[in-house]
């Protein structure tokens, strides 16, 4: 494998932001070519920032080449052919078509954009940029989980019948504090949404991803429970989290706290969601559970290894659902981590959408999923807001 | 305890049904005297079915001193003082409208009526009934489960702090077989309602019962997956489950397989509910969670000795969610039973619930839950019917 | 059915002991005409005790005709054909030999007596008995755990292929506080042993059941963590637990808190067990798991009515355990009881079990477990104490 | 940050030994200048192997500079400061000793060696070495958990009480399959012992390391389950995971399949211990649980990110074992990881050993675990083979 691994192409690689995914990501471009059957010999040139100095501790700190303060001129590099966007929803539209019209192949992180309407003008530049070669994704790494994997496999394969419903709920509680501050994700100028598009983005995408159903329209509601927050502290130095400091000042917050809706799949399903931040005690209680006509699957984040199944085939007085541990090499991603029972983390699957990534570039294919499926999934949150707007009416997509 | 317990007053008991129900409350009857203090020596008169020697077999097999096939002739004997419902749905109002009248104190299985309409002339009865001490009381079992009776002692206490989302669910797939006959349950004008009515109304009253909140709207929607079935051969001998055969012949199913709705507790809580009977592997997955801003708590009823909570006054580092064994002699209805660890079943609850009755007649007073609650669990009912066929529009209560 | 049930031979039962297996009991013998299909019409004759007030309050409140304090006057009775002995372990050889020897049917609690010595002359007398049609048992209530008779089920049918292995432990943590009393389960000369014969003969008798595999030899040790405990303070009514007031007096605790041993099955099988009553925060932990070549299964006692199986035959990629709620109608003694997903509690094996002991009259047989069977597991503790005071060198038994 | 990071002295890093180890180490050796604070700037200058070609290739495949067949040329390097023994055990003594008397700091992994002979060996060289200011280091991965540690620092608080009794088991089943072949570790002359050495040695450890007791005394047995195996086919490429291939000739195997002990440790706790690489369907159940006077713990490293922890000073009404999730930012190890409820895997651990390691280096402090705890570790193992022969006699350590 060496001889072939030092005969690959290069493929250099630029980051634009560097928080809590600039760390996950960066973590996982320093596995890619490690894992598996590597495509290229990639190269972490750059790390964008707004911040110069920020961004140069930032680029030491996650191993990349430099820091810079303005993803701008990373598009305009030669030796910069990827670029991954990872900041805020706010910018994604503006830069990705950036890249995508420079020729370079972009991976964005979820929810696609702000709106419906930037996520089609992403969507546009992606599909005219694909015509040229360019390749772009969105980053639902949910995907890339090993038991969602085998999940979707199994409803594939039949061994669900026919998919008749789905419960999807995504439980944070990280801003059940009412003096945590209102950080970027709590501003809707900002993010777009709050726990609708940031994790409820997560499970409209993996229900779909795992019925191969897509919703046709929703029936929902939003609710913001703590409605004044005090304003964020300026930041110092790289975060890799999620956490924030406060100041004295005060400001409204203009985002959900959570979000319930429900929906009807185009297979008949019936699909119900709730995203929340809100839900004491829970800490990434990403949960998706189907129930077909002949089996079902239940799933948990925080038992991100273990995938239940319930096989209706198997006589009544010894079936239950069984706890697969996902750790098998015959599940999705797998064979080239640990052995069984040896479990993954939270970023592994980060490598692995890397992988889809840059196997779709050097096989000259669209990677999955598309921006295309990211602007669906843009339309499913705005379905869910108009009805939230208008007396939770069920509202086509 | 002995000469007080010899010395207690009689109490006439007849029950009326004599399937599912009929078995596990004759079960109560025979233990009522035997847990904790008693208040009456029950006397288990008479059961009355629709056919005589089947109401008879019954008798003898639940032990009761007679099986009689007119329920009429109960409330005119002078040695029965309570009527238990056990019948389907369409002739409760008949049965407990007569009984009261009758100053015969009763009991009524869930949900209390068919249609609102009827909800409401049996609470006109009951509470004219109650004016000359005669009790009423709707047969909400799962009130009685220890872990939900903690549950709700958690809450009431402020342990959760503000309770703001609900997630209750019930789970089932006992008609998940498409050749499952159409049993009562499956027809509208015997059971008024499907999943909805039969096991959504469990969840309706659980979800306001812990909480303390009432549902002032909601916005839902209903399936029918399954939508012509065989039609049920006649019955034979009694029947203490929800089996039955199928004949050749079939009929439309007119209710609801599965519901799903959203709604707003009046003290502010954002609920969702789902029943249904089509959950593949899933028996009797009736789960509820609460989170509110200091705490959250969690209940499965296939675990039903188990309550998880989320004390979030605990420092983060050691805290999360804690299995209780709702087997300590503190929990409610527990200590008259055995040591802890030593689980309770399904029936067990059914005792307490008759402990609340009688303890009721004995002290005079109104047993809860009552009839009027049972009429709001009916309002919400039938309100998640006129929303979704209002297009899932907010429907108030 | 209730032609035949009121045809029924009648049957006078007697219990002896009215505390924690007085209630349990009691309440299974109101039970068991009203289960399934009964064999005989049985009348709850007598309840005795030491002390005539005691028990006649103890009759009442368990539902018996009397209550007496002179077990001797039950077996000279003629309305009296079985015996119940649910006294303390020093009282066990007394009391059945001599109900035997005057023609009465014995079911007995387990440990089956405080010494091999003792166990023996019972077993001879219930062999004596035995020829004169004469029926006895010793009460094992575990074995009719319907989830545990599922696991023997399995085995037998050679779904874990070769067993191999087998983890049984028995964890409460009733006596972890110091304080409390000396209670007769925690005299030598009272109970015969601590942990080891109260609890660790359960997962003995549990372990052999279902593996159908019987200890040849042990190795092990004991321990006493805390010492000396205040005396118990006289008790007065009915008590049906585990608990018990303090004296200011203290004496010697002069049984093990905790055991473990190891041994080998006469099939091969290396078994590990553990009994302890010092397991902090474990209430009723009886944990038994079976590896076998070709599969395995797991068993908690706190989650009585789950079976965890792993078959092997299954592909690894989609294989794991499953959890089987054993409530299926399938299942061993759960058909009379209630629909699937409709848990029993730790009283309903106690009602499997009188079937079986009333079943083994009625059809002349010998039912199952036998005083036999009492007795080598009494062999087994026994081995285990000889190999403690012997440098826990394996011990034959 | 960066301006630090960019001035740390540079580390020159060399492992010995490519296949699951290998693999995992190197991915660990690429993030430890990443995570937390970096103390140098690592180097990965060479791998070393037994045949060149696969040597090199699973140097690119890795991520180290060159690959090498003789690993005595890594030790005469003065690029190279570090060697990371990662080989069968029978070569550990002889690398470990010629590159600790190089002055190369060295952690290997465990059983630090195949006989106590040797790890007494070893441990002198380490203590000469220390003496030097040169590191070594044995690697129990397990200690690194940061469940394990959090279990650690509650029993260092003193919050479990007196420490009374640990069961601790490590459960596979990779060999269960008869036709798996005789790799090196079903070898006693490469791998010193079976799973009693290779998985049993990490719970001896683990349980040694939470409870700060050290064992006493063992008795303990070992089985083969299965006696003779096809032996391997030679293998070829990178071997990431724990994999062979048959051959069509059979050789006997040495080791153990399954070993069982139990013991005391030297503060009274009763400690039960068992390994097997039979137990079908469990994969890498390394469970561990504690039991003081009180609280208890208990872990499952097939849920590694969660700990199970009874703090016995809560009302026994609102008790139960609480559902840790270990990842929070003051969970030993967490902080520089990722937001809580986001997963950890099987390899971060072993980025927290290197910290630990490099730690030391820079600190001018020994590291721990030392070769010494390996070597008592050895003794424990030793111990248990010599009671396993000698009739399962108590065996002091």
């Amino acid at each position: 494998m060496s001889a072939d691994q030092n005969a690959l192409p290069e493929l250099g690689v630029a980051v634009v932001g560097h928080s809590f995914m600039g760390a996950v990501h960066s973590h996982a471009w320093r596995s890619v070519d490690h894992v598996g059957t590597p495509r290229f010999r990639t190269r972490r040139v750059a790390l964008a920032g707004r911040d110069a100095s920020r961004a140069q501790a930032a680029a030491t700190q996650f191993g990349w080449e430099e820091g810079v303060d303005d993803w701008r001129s990373l598009i305009e590099r030669d030796d910069v052919q990827v670029i991954d966007i990872l900041t805020p929803g706010d910018s994604h539209a503006e830069i990705a078509i950036a890249a995508l019209q420079a020729g370079k192949h972009v991976i964005c992180e979820k929810p696609l954009a702000k709106t419906v309407e930037e996520a089609q003008r992403m969507t546009e530049a992606a599909q005219a940029a694909a015509a040229q070669g360019v390749r772009s994704m969105v980053a639902f790494n949910y995907r890339q989980v090993p038991a969602i994997g085998l999940a979707k496999q199994l409803v594939d394969a039949g061994r669900l019948g026919e998919v008749r419903q789905v419960r999807a709920v995504y439980l944070q509680d990280w801003i059940v504090d009412p003096d945590f501050p209102l950080t970027w994700r709590l501003q809707k100028d900002r993010s777009g949404a709050g726990a609708l598009g940031d994790i409820g983005s997560h499970i409209i995408d993996a229900a779909q991803f795992i019925t191969g159903q897509r919703l046709t329209g929703v029936s929902g509601t939003v609710e913001t429970f703590v409605k004044r927050r005090p304003l964020e502290a300026t930041r110092t130095g790289a975060n890799t989290g999620l956490g924030a400091e406060a100041s004295s000042e005060y400001g409204d917050v203009t985002v959900d706290d959570a979000a319930v809706f429900f929906g009807r799949g185009d297979g008949g399903a019936l699909m119900t969601f709730e995203a929340t931040r809100m839900a004491t005690g829970r800490k990434n209680g990403m949960r998706i559970e189907v129930n077909g006509s002949k089996g079902s699957i239940a799933f948990d984040f925080e038992s991100m290894n273990e995938l239940h199944f319930f096989d209706g085939s198997i006589p009544a007085a010894e079936n239950g659902f069984r706890r697969i541990l996902a750790t098998e090499p015959e599940h999705p991603g797998v064979a080239n981590w640990w052995p069984a029972g040896h479990g993954l983390g939270y970023d592994h699957p980060f490598v692995h959408e890397l992988q889809e990534f840059l196997g779709a570039i050097a096989d000259g294919r669209d990677p999955s999923p598309s921006f295309a499926d990211g602007l669906q999934v843009q339309q499913v949150l705005e379905a869910v807001q108009r009805s939230a707007e208008n007396n939770s009416q069920y509202t086509e997509i």
